[in-house]
């Protein structure tokens, strides 16, 4: 495609069914909701939107989004402890420039989300994996690489963890937050999908821990909104939320997206995020069995648990010996997935995929499963 | 003031008078120009500027761009050339984490603008100050620099130079462009002020060059529409471009701001922005001659040149040893400016000031210049 005339991030050719990408389908984007607090924010003639904005973002909106994750989250939430960003990308690229150095060593999860290594690799960061099982993250493993080495921050997903979809439970919680301390790293909790759970309870956020000195929550309208607006905020405390506010970029540029924060806390004010979220939750669950129904029936080979939240099925291909190669193959039946190894550090996870099931409809994540199953078929191992 | 309710950067106390600060009056933001323009895209239903954005920043918002820059520096922009940032200061944070390292050398000019100085610190550079007349950079002081340091970049502000206001003319810019090709490091021309010439003539801007490899030219809405939005623009060369929106940020997170980005572009497209620069240079010539006229009656040993364009006087007062011992005096007359040792990155400049024109109405700022009349009169030196 001309890259002149392109405006979404991924173009998919026509016909081809990408079950790789992590982008909410542009149908489930709440127009109406944005468009009604555009007009409704404009109708109130505050002009102060427009300027340079607070650094820390504007003091209004953050005590509406301390409202709205207080009942999200369960546990109060201050507006004091939120920072405004463009998004957890911009926020972990800005944990990166202020609390590291290049050479320095930070910790992941293996598998970890794929693109925050591509925010490592350009802060020249030594990415160490940590062990994790269907439970999450494996604290003996975290305290046998702590033995050897000695890192900036940990980095990983506590809840609905891409691309596992995997929850940490609230004991190993506990256990990492003692850890955290007695060697003395932050904790770097992306959060984003915490508010997308599809079953059951979800173990307390690291939010929740935001005081206690090394935590650094990472929340996002982009799962729970849209992407499109570059907005989220960092959940932390007093000493780490100095450094943050008192940064160059900061200094320099005011608050990171003063115009958007407006608008969505008209969002907020009207109740739409609850209810955007309430929709959200009720179709993706709908698809999660769907998928799995499809995965069951034309490839009973897969090994995964079903995902109680958040947008991925991370699975298991036994007989598959390289999930990469195998997506290579897959294009001449027109379907994407991600392969395991991006997802991993040390070029591991070469018999997994990961299939998102939030930008399709529901026949055509069945279309794209038969085609799947067809590539398996036609691979050569 | 209680952060919690604060909405802008900064905080101004009820009859104070700040000359120092660098913001647009509100009521000069174009409060209607981006109502309309948000009505009127929401009524287009482009749903995919909620989507993630495609890296370098919407096709079609830089072809409107591209089609304003044309005929802003009458010479052929490339929407190619163009990649849209969260604002000049995001901008010249991505270049610094992309094409530098802690410890690496940069020059700039001495005075500078203050807050870059800030990012700079943050990415631990060792900060090199080139000296300025008032035609700009001294290419013969670049040049001993040259034999002594091996800068990565030279960040300097051609056009109404922020403090100074002056103007680098064409010859130095052509030398400028040679020295820095012999040199191998980059230009990084932080362009924000160029279109805002409110007598004669402007050189070329830097981004004129764009294509030579090793200049990058930053834009900036802020000041020629509204600082709120945080959007700005970056033009460079392919391989530079490359870099840019290859970066594990950009990768993540998509476009830096796809929703602010189509709003603007409706802007463009209605040919708005035009007509805001026309305005706003018709109501800011007006102020640099009421400035000046003030100056000339209450402050006669004040030494400078009027500013042909931008947001500043830059004063030399030859008889006061330490402006920033001045500011504190000045607190008790309840007058601001900015002292000049701010801008230096060698505590030089102490006996200049800074003073904007853009934030309050002529009758505040001849009111101001007779607070710092007396502020001087009752100065200890």
């Amino acid at each position: 495609m001309n890259p002149l005339f392109q405006v979404s991030q991924f173009y998919i050719p026509p016909g081809f069914i990408d079950l790789g990408l992590g982008d909410p389908q542009l149908s489930l984007l709440p127009f109406d909701l944005l468009r009604t607090a555009a007009e409704e924010r404009f109708k109130q003639r505050e002009i102060e939107f427009l300027q340079y904005g607070t650094e820390q973002g504007d003091g209004t909106f953050r005590q509406s989004l301390a409202a709205f994750l207080t009942h999200a989250y369960l546990l109060p939430v201050e507006a004091d402890s939120l920072f405004i960003t463009n998004g957890a990308s911009m926020g972990l690229h800005l944990i990166c420039t202020l609390f590291t150095r290049p050479g320095d060593t930070i910790f992941v999860e293996e598998p970890t989300y794929f693109l925050a290594l591509r925010i490592f690799t350009d802060h020249e960061l030594q990415v160490v994996p940590i062990r994790t099982d269907e439970n999450g993250l494996v604290i003996e493993n975290l305290e046998e690489k702590l033995a050897e080495y000695n890192p900036k921050f940990l980095y990983f997903i506590p809840t609905f963890q891409n691309p596992t979809g995997h929850t940490l439970p609230a004991g190993r919680r506990k256990k990492l937050l003692r850890v955290s301390r007695q060697h003395d790293f932050l904790l770097v909790a992306d959060e984003v999908y915490h508010c997308l759970s599809y079953s059951g309870e979800v173990p307390r956020p690291f939010a929740a821990d935001a005081k206690s000195g090394n935590v650094i929550s990472l929340g996002s309208f982009s799962k729970i909104l849209a992407p499109g607006l570059r907005l989220g905020w960092i959940q932390t405390d007093e000493k780490i939320m100095q450094r943050l506010v008192t940064s160059g970029l900061l200094d320099s540029g005011g608050g990171m997206n003063p115009f958007t924060s407006a608008i969505v806390r008209q969002v907020l004010e009207n109740g739409g995020l609850d209810q955007n979220i309430a929709k959200l939750k009720a179709i993706y669950s709908q698809r999660v069995s769907i998928m799995d129904d499809v995965l069951l029936q034309h490839i009973p080979q897969a090994e995964y648990s079903v995902p109680k939240g958040g947008y991925f099925f991370w699975i298991h291909l036994p007989n598959t010996i390289n999930t990469m190669e195998l997506r290579r193959k897959a294009e001449d039946f027109k379907i994407g997935f991600r392969p395991g190894a991006l997802f991993s550090c040390q070029k591991g996870m070469q018999d997994y995929i990961r299939l998102s099931f939030v930008f399709y409809e529901p026949d055509q994540l069945e279309q794209g499963i038969l085609r799947l199953k067809r590539s398996l078929e036609n691979f050569e191992y």
